[in-house]
Order: structure tokens, then sequence, then C-alpha cells
């Protein structure tokens, strides 16, 4: 790209519910693109990004798109979890920028891998898919504390919930080792931290299987509640739920010694009050990417505007490999109900 | 009275739903009562007064009520509508105070008239039921405007509604000739000149019997809506409804230059917020008494107080005489379907 | 057009303010568009839609654009009112579709000469830019209606509103000829005849220059509130306001016999809810577009889709024929202290 | 007592700032109560008792006033929190009934010794003055768990709360070894206890000094954050602030297999949304008592009714003990930085 003015040619892997998301915001929505090519092993999934979306290129093997395309600025990851790292470091390799949806990783030590690929290849953006960042609530109440006018933030908030409806498809997963804190608080720790501005340094998290049983058989739990302690003091509060009754409950809240902001207490569907023989209320959104249609797109924008510009993400590898680190410290708290204290990170 | 530290006689005459409460309140909740006497033409609402409110003498005669107890200070009328104002000039004959429900009167006559006798026994307070003027966030609204911080008022939007289980119970009123601009927008006009300190020069009012047909057969409506020109160049528009499917969700706007305040937008039943399959919700009053309670039970002891310190009361005779007179002319407008103009009332 | 995968090919007349937006949303954000021309008065304008927009043709008259560009699908015009009518019938006589902002007209005849020349060319689409049509929550309520589950839909309220900080800026408009009725209740006219599916028959109009006495010297005013009878006995009130304090509060509801609701009663800026010594609050949206950026953009796509599809627009020639008739008759009252009624439109 | 219809014979022993509340409740709005006496170290107070609520008799020595009143039914103990327990066990060794506010010892084993001399006085009444239990909402969110309809309640999250005005006035306490923990705290634990149906077993608490660095100086927070696993397996999270910025935002939920509930989450000072400047806003209520002045009045009458009635009360012995263990607790945990398991309580 040796031009402001050009277009950014990006790829597009994996193509499953949110990959065709991001596939649609890239082809119709955003400003500056040229999509190019699709990777994704299911072949219809391929057709689709061929007849619906006009890519002209289109993979089953990931290797093949980096070897072949060879004009490309950009790839969006929206794979399985557990490629996302290795799938990083092959992108780099091939001196591409990377947009990756999170976890940065299931473990550190694969983080810690990233991030030292990505130092031989520092003028590459590789941006993590921490989409509540690029949220317009979210960016609004970081600009505040940004600004001085909350004072010191001390206590951060935050649950990620899907409603109950999505609490059998979500078991699939649970079988195969992802686990509650990874897939879901890990956006509450990325926004203590970006909200609170340190590292955690101790947690405490609990749960149970109160509502679906068959979680507990893997492990896992169907609601967690957990407490973060702070390097510079500070605590957080995240939960998660599987089996809210009306939507996908999002709510973060962050207290400081000026303001308190909250965003999203009701988590309505759009601006419509009903008032019926229920009382008045509102409809709730169906799940997280109703709730986070928008920062989605804002986000895809964003990273295209980073690339062109030379900026930095809003969410880096860091950020992802620090979510992660907590995350798996909350696992372990639950599973072995103790405290856990989190090392700091090596960063050569 | 001799003494500012006396108790007030007080006699409460018709103990039907309404009545009940305004005798529980002078029984119970209010400070420096004596309740005296009760009158009823009703022998089991005689009987719950000497039992469960303790009062010591009972009357089925209000004529004989006001002969025979020599001590009285005040008389509460929870009577029906056509009796006010001719009970109101009798207690004033007796050299007595009175509170009395709202309306003052089912013509401007009858009003008028009562204004004559009140003019012979000036230092008698004469307090009329228009509770909202007592309900604490109404009266919040009211200091604001007299601050001067809303700048100046000039649109008050206001409605009175019952829950659509009431409708039925309502019928009867209609039938005998009670009319919804009476029996409802009456409040309404109340606090549209409170908040606008002008009189209604001119109305237009539309309705119909939307859900409840019978209603039609008496004339009536079940749903209204108006809209008045005040003196002053101001304006209301004052709606009611008989079958509101939530709740008694009542409502008053006022619009200012510089602020606009809203009251009781969601008729919540209390602080509880529900989540469940019907979303976001707040359960909601079901009747005007659930919502007026602490009302009427303020205005109560506001009666008191005044005739304790020989203050004005907050809803005079003549505040009740302009809300008649405006709902009659509503009354006209809806029936002819046309504009009406209402004359200056000739005070002497 | 000859494939319905074909693109629309575009041209945008008027590239003001509101002008602009529609030319972002066409050229970045909707599927299925070419934007190959664009038309001003303004130089300035011009190079911005070659340059930031990269439109390929550019012209100061409207006429030689339709002359010149040869294979146009539709004009999206974003024009001065009084342009409206003419301008609509031009691109009809050129074969063309149309889109166009509100008010069709600034008078009935004119309004009832563009569906006189429509008429010879029935196959073209002629959308009219009634916006909260296609916002999502006025979709939404509009769907609830229809399903029946509304009940009988009786009252509607709607007020637009502007805030206070930009009524110096409408002051220019008022002093040639700019009604408030006309620029702002055209919208809430347009949804009571939508939700409550019938027409106007009679109105009654009050307002003031309370806050911009300025308004007055031009028997224009700052807020408005009407009472509308409609053919099918149902009502209306609609209000507007050039003065809102906090923000651009747009509000909408309409009563049924089953369900009452209301859109953006809080017409709040985000999802962040501030707690300081102000209380707890929403900031509010600054501008009309600042509430309704997504009904803009889902209009524009809409329109384009009906193109492809051959369907017919949600807001029609008479559609606005009617808003402008009520608008006009809304003013008159207000100028003539008046009931007036509204003649059956002859609709040859 | 001899009879259902006699009066409770009461005695207020405290009339500072709470205990005038107490006393003018029990003096004006309660039912079949007798203030016969009260007592005071500060003559004023009890100037006030006499001449204000007309209570005949007073003492400025609790025992003076158990001894010499003899046909007491009932002490109200409004005194200072290491009084509490002492003055219990006063009371119910002179055979009488108790209400105490809250906390009801500072240490278990003083809890301990009143449960033991309640034990050998089993008809009496002690209630503790957990007034949230007699709050409308609390209330109606009890009564919707224990019928069901919640499904398994699993997390209470709870936060006592004051308004940054009152931090100045705390930090005396503060230095006299009263911690947020015993003083806020309590109230949440016992509402998580009464929701969850359980107790505590294990907890970890962080805070800090955030804003009033004093706080610091006697090991003392002004906000805190703690998580508590409860022996059934379920979770709750506590807080406490004493600054926040807008007042005294009380906030309960309580999330259930079936429905998420949730008291409070605008602390609004009354119905009117304010619309200015600042936004759309609600003023908020500036202390604990304007959040709970009614539930105040609700337990005082719920006491005298339970007397009369023979009923338990809604809070008992036990049910401070273990709010005390918990606090105790917490503060051992905030501390020494370290998790910190309950022993099961020995009541022999």
């Amino acid at each position: 790209m040796s031009h402001i003015s050009s277009k950014v040619n990006v790829a597009i892997v994996g193509l499953g519910r949110l990959g065709k998301r991001h596939a649609e915001n890239l082809a119709f929505r955003t400003r500056h693109v040229n999509l190019k090519a699709a990777c994704s092993v299911v072949e219809d999934e391929l057709a689709y990004a061929r007849t619906e979306l006009g890519i002209p290129a289109t993979y089953t093997d990931y290797r093949s798109l980096l070897e072949k395309e060879k004009d490309l600025d950009v790839v969006f990851l929206v794979s399985s979890s557990n490629l996302h790292s290795e799938q990083i470091m092959l992108a780099l390799e091939h001196d591409l920028h990377v947009f990756c949806e999170k976890p940065l990783s299931l473990t550190v030590e694969e983080g810690l891998a990233v991030h030292e690929v990505h130092k031989k290849h520092p003028t590459k953006i590789v941006a993590l898919g921490f989409m509540k960042r690029c949220d317009p609530s979210h960016d609004y109440v970081k600009k505040i504390i940004d600004s001085g006018e909350l004072g010191q933030p001390f206590l951060v908030r935050s649950q990620t919930v899907d409603k109950y409806t999505m609490a059998r498809f979500q078991l699939q997963f649970a079988k195969t080792g992802g686990s509650i804190f990874m897939d879901y608080n890990v956006h509450d720790i990325d926004i203590a931290r970006w909200f609170l501005g340190s590292n955690v340094k101790e947690v405490y998290a609990l749960g149970g299987a109160y509502d679906i049983k068959e979680f507990a058989e893997f492990g896992e739990a169907d609601n967690t509640s957990a407490l973060c302690r702070f390097v510079n003091g500070t605590m957080a509060n995240v939960s998660a739920s599987r089996i809210a009754p009306h939507g996908a409950a999002m709510f973060t809240e962050v207290l400081g010694t000026k303001k308190w902001l909250s965003i999203g207490f009701v988590p309505a569907l759009n601006k419509v009050q009903v008032a019926d023989e229920h009382g008045a209320r509102y409809e709730c959104v169906e799940d997280f990417y109703g709730r986070f249609e928008e920062a989605f797109l804002l986000q895809t924008q964003d990273v295209i505007n980073c690339i062109r510009e030379g900026r930095k993400p809003r969410a880096s590898i860091l950020d992802g490999l620090y979510a992660s680190q907590v995350a798996i410290a909350l696992k372990e708290s639950f599973d072995d109900k103790k405290l856990v204290q989190l090392p700091e990170l090596e960063l050569s």
C-alpha cells in the first residue's frame, strides 16, 4: 500500500456465524477496503463468499492463501480459538497485518510466542477482537476516564451474559474444553484493565452449574462471579452467565472518586417501551451481536484506518496476552477453590 | 381551638372506598388530630368506624352531626360528588373548616354559590381534594417553577388514567351522569392551572368509546384528549383513559424555556426491575390510591396544619370552581364537536 | 437495469448538511449502488463529491444532469423544500425513480400536480423521506400494530424537537417562510397516519414564540401543540419545539386497546448512565441525525431494494401529499385561531 | 398486655438522629402504640421527647428505666452499637420484648451470649433492625423467591452506599473502631442470607481508601467489594462505598435460574425526570433514611404487630449473629489479604 488514499487489501479467514458478520461488514459497510480473498474449510461458505459477497478468490487452506495472495495487506482471523496463535504468527511471517478474534491464545506460553514473533515485525499491526473497546458507550466512558472527570477509577463491575436459549449450544464448546472464563470473562477482564489502567495481581473465582447441570460434568459452570485485585490497588468484579432469562444482558460499571458510570443496565432491544399486562417493559437483545453490531463495524473500520495511518490498534497482543493470563488464573481459582496469584509476565 | 398545640377535632363524612382511606389516615397517621365523629348512610361503615377506628360518635344524617357535635373544627367530606356543594355550605354556616374531595360542584352556578357563602366566613378554610398538589413529585416540580429555574412554563401535558380492570366499575357512574372530564381530567386541569399560573380561555376536546362500547350509549368516552388555550398564551394537553393495559399510568409533564420536567413516565409499582421472558420490566401500580397514597396522607396533614396555623390551603374553592368550569366546557366541546370559549367568571 | 443482481445507478442532488449524509451513505454504506453523479450549486460541495466520495460526474445544473447522465436509475433529491415538486416531476419525465426528502410540496396544488405526473409513469418509484418509517423502533411498533397485538390504536402522540442550540439557525428559514408545522410536524403527521391507518379530518393548533421572540415577527412559533381528529374517529396530538434544553427529544407514543407503546422517552446519547452531582442521568442526542442516523441508512437501502425488486416504497407521493395538506391546515388554525376542516382530496 | 386489642407499651432508648426517627414513627405513625418512656444521656433530647412527642417519662439511665417502668411491653434500642448486646440482655432479664438496631454485637462471643439469654426467655421477641427486610421492594423480591417463580437464586449483588457528603462525618466512627463491613455491609450480608437461604462459608474482601486517605490511617476503607461463598454453593458479591457522588445508591440484585430481579438501580429522589443541559436525569436520595423511610415505618409497625400476635420477627438474634460473624470475617480478609473460612456456629 503505497499511498494514504489507496484501499487496503483484505483476506478473511473463517466464515462461520461471526465470520460472515465480519465479511459482510468488510464487503459493504467499511471504507477503503478491497475484500480480495476468503478461506474456509466449508465449501458452502466459500460459495457464499463468491456469490453474495463477490469475493474473487477463495481457499480451503490458510497457507495456500498466504502464499498465493501476493498483494494482501491484512488478514482477518475469525477461526477457531485454538488456531489463533499459529495463524497470527504465520501471517506476521508473511509480513501481513492481522486482525484476530479473541482470545489470543489458550495458554500464556502460546501468547508469549506470538509476542516474540511480533517483535520481529514491529511495523505490523496485530489487532485483537475486543470489540467492546469500539462500542460507542464503552468508548465514551474511556474518554471520561482519560479526561480526569471521573477522578480515580477504583472498581469495575462487568458481566458477559448470554440468553438461556444459547446454553445448549454452548454446551458443545464446554465439552471440548472451552472455559466460561476464557470465552466470556476475557472481555470483562480486558475492559477492567482498560478502565483501571493496571494489571491483575490476584484472583478469586466462584461459580457453579446452577441451571444446566451438564456443565458440571465437564468441570464447567453456567454462572460465575470473581473478584480481582489489581497491581495498583484497584479492584474488579467480573461475572458471567449462560442463562440470562431476558437476553444478552452485558453490563459494565466503573466507579470513580468523582463519577460513577454504567453501561447498558437495561439491555433494550430498541427504544420501544411496551406497556401491557406485564407492566412497562423493554424487550431485550437476543445475543451479543445484537448488542455489539455497531461495535464490530466500528472495530473493522478502525483496524483499516490504523493500517492506512500507521496507528496502533485499540487492543494489542499484550492486551490479549494479559486477558488470557487472567482467564486461566480464574479457572484455576474456580477449580481449586483458592486464591491465585498472577506472576508478572517476563516480556523481554 | 384556642392554642397552637391543641389538637384539631375532625368529623369524617362518607366512608366508602376513599372515605375509609381518609378516615384511617386521620385516625392513625396524622398528627394533632382527634377524630371525633363519622357520618355514613351505611350501617356497616359506621360499625367499622366505631370498632376499627375507635371513633366515638357516628351519624347517619349529616345535619344531625353538624348540630350535635359542638366542638368540631373541621369536616372531611368524602361523599358523592353531587352533595359536595351543599355540604360545604352547610359546614360553613356551622362555622366549620372544610376539606372536600373533588369536584367542588357539577355546575358553575353551584360553585359560585359556595364561593358566596364562603365570603361570609372568610376565616374558614375550604380545602379541595386535588391531592396531586401534595404529591412530593408534583410539589417538587412546582417549587422548581416558582424558583424560576424552569424559565417560562408554556406547555403542560397531563393524563389521568385507570387500569382497564376498573372500566366496568366506572360504567356505573357513567350511567348516572359522571363525565370523564369531570371525574378524571379535573385533576389535570387543576395541575395545568397550578403550573402555568393562568386560567383556561378556550378548549377543544376529542375522544371516543374505543374499547368499551357501552360508554357511547351514555354519550361518554373511554379515552379523551383535549387541548386548552390559556389566557396568558400558554397551552395544555389533557388526556384521560379508563383502559390502560398496565396500570394507573398517571403522567404529567411541564415544558419550560429552560427545563422540561416530567412526572411518573413509568408508573412503577415499586423499585423492583424484573428481568424475565417478557424483557426488563417494572410492574405497575394498580390504581390511583396506589399511586397517590403518600399524597393523600400529606394532604390530610397539610389541611390540619393549615387550620392550626391559619394558613390558606393548597387548593381553594376558586381552584375547584375553575376546574369544574373547564371540565364542563370540555364536555360541551366533546359533545358538540366545536371550540368552546370560557367566559371570565364574575367573582364579585 | 436489466438484472436483479445489477447495481443501481444513482445521482444525488443537493450536498448540504443532510445531502452529505445521504451521499456518504450511498457511497460507503449501501449495497448494490453505483453513485455516478452529483449536483450542487456550491462548487466546494462538488469538489468534496469528487475527492472524498469518488463521484465521477458533477453538475451545477439539475437539468443538465438529467440530460447527460444516460444510464441513471434514480435521483436522490436533498434540495431546498421549494424545489421538491418540480424536480420530482422532471425526474419522472426522464423516466427515473425518485427519492425526495420531505416535504413533498409547500402547497396541496403542487403535490397534486406531482401525483398527476406520476400517474403517467406508474412503474417509477417515488419515495418520500419520512425516515421515521425506517427507524427500527418505529418499524417495530408498526409491526405490533399490524399484528393486531396492540388492539385498536386510537391515540398517537408525537413530537419533533430540536435542541435550543439550533433555534438561531432555524430562524433563517422562518424568515423565508418555513413553517414549524411543515418543517417539524410533517413527520409526526405522517407517523400518526401510518399508525392510525386513517386521514385527518379536522385540526386545532396552538403555539407561540415563548422563548425566541423573533419567531413571532414572522408569524412563527418556537413551540406548538395541536390536536387532530381522524376520519375513523381516532385522534393525534402532535407537538413541536425548537428549544428543547437537553437535546433532540423526538418522542412518539401510540395507545391501543391492548397495548400502549412509546418510543424514545429518554433521548439518550448512548447506553451510558452518568451518576454525579447532577443525579443519575443520560446525556442526550444533539440533533435529529444523531437520533435517526440508522433510520436514514436503512431508508436509503430500502429505496435501493425497492427499485431492484419492483416494490412500492414505505412513503409514497400520497403520503407526502396528505402530510403537507395537514401541515398547511395546522398553520391556518394557528394563524386564525379556529378549527380547520380538511376536505377530502380529489385524486382522480 | 392481656388482650389483642390492647395497645403495646413502648420505651425508646437513644434519641440521636435515627432514634428521633424511630420515636416519631412510634408517636405519630404506628397503630396500637403507647409511647410511655424515653432514655437518653442528652438532656435536650429528653426535653424534645417530652414537649414534641408528649412522652410522659424520661430517663438518663437505662437500668432505672427498666426498673421503674412497670408496665412496659417492649424497648426500642437505638443506642451505640457497642451497647446493643448488653442492653438486649438486660431487657430480656426484665421480661421485655426488644427491638434493637443493627448490629447485634461487635463480636461473635457477645452475640452468642445474647442468644443464651434469649433461650431462657423464649416467648420474648428480639427483633433486629435490618429494615431492608421491611422495604416494600425487598419484600416483593423475597415473595417472588419464596413463590418459586425466580427458580433457584444463585447470586446476590448488594451494595450499601453513602453520598460523599457523609464521608467526613463517618470518619469519626472509623477513628473509634467502626468497620465499613460492620457498619455498611452487615445489611447486604443479611439480605444475601435472606434471599439465598443459606449461610456464608468463605469470604474474600478487597477495598481501599481511594478518595479519603484518612480512612487508611485507621486501617479502614472508603470502598470495598467482597465475594462470599455460601454453604449451599451459591454466591454473593457485597460492596460498600462512603463516597457515592450522586446519593445513597443502595442497590440489590438477585439472579435466579428463571428471573433476575434488581432493586433501585436509579436511586431517584422522586418521580420527577429533569431534562436540561445535563441531560435527562433523576436527582437522587440524599441518605439512607431518605431511601428507607417507609421501610423503617413498616418495620416498627411489624414489631408491634408481632408482639400483639405472638409472631416471630423478620430478623432474629440469629440473623444478627450470622451477619456480625460475616462482617468480622470480611474485615479479617481485608486486613490480612487472605481467604477466610467461617466456622459453623455452635448453637447449643
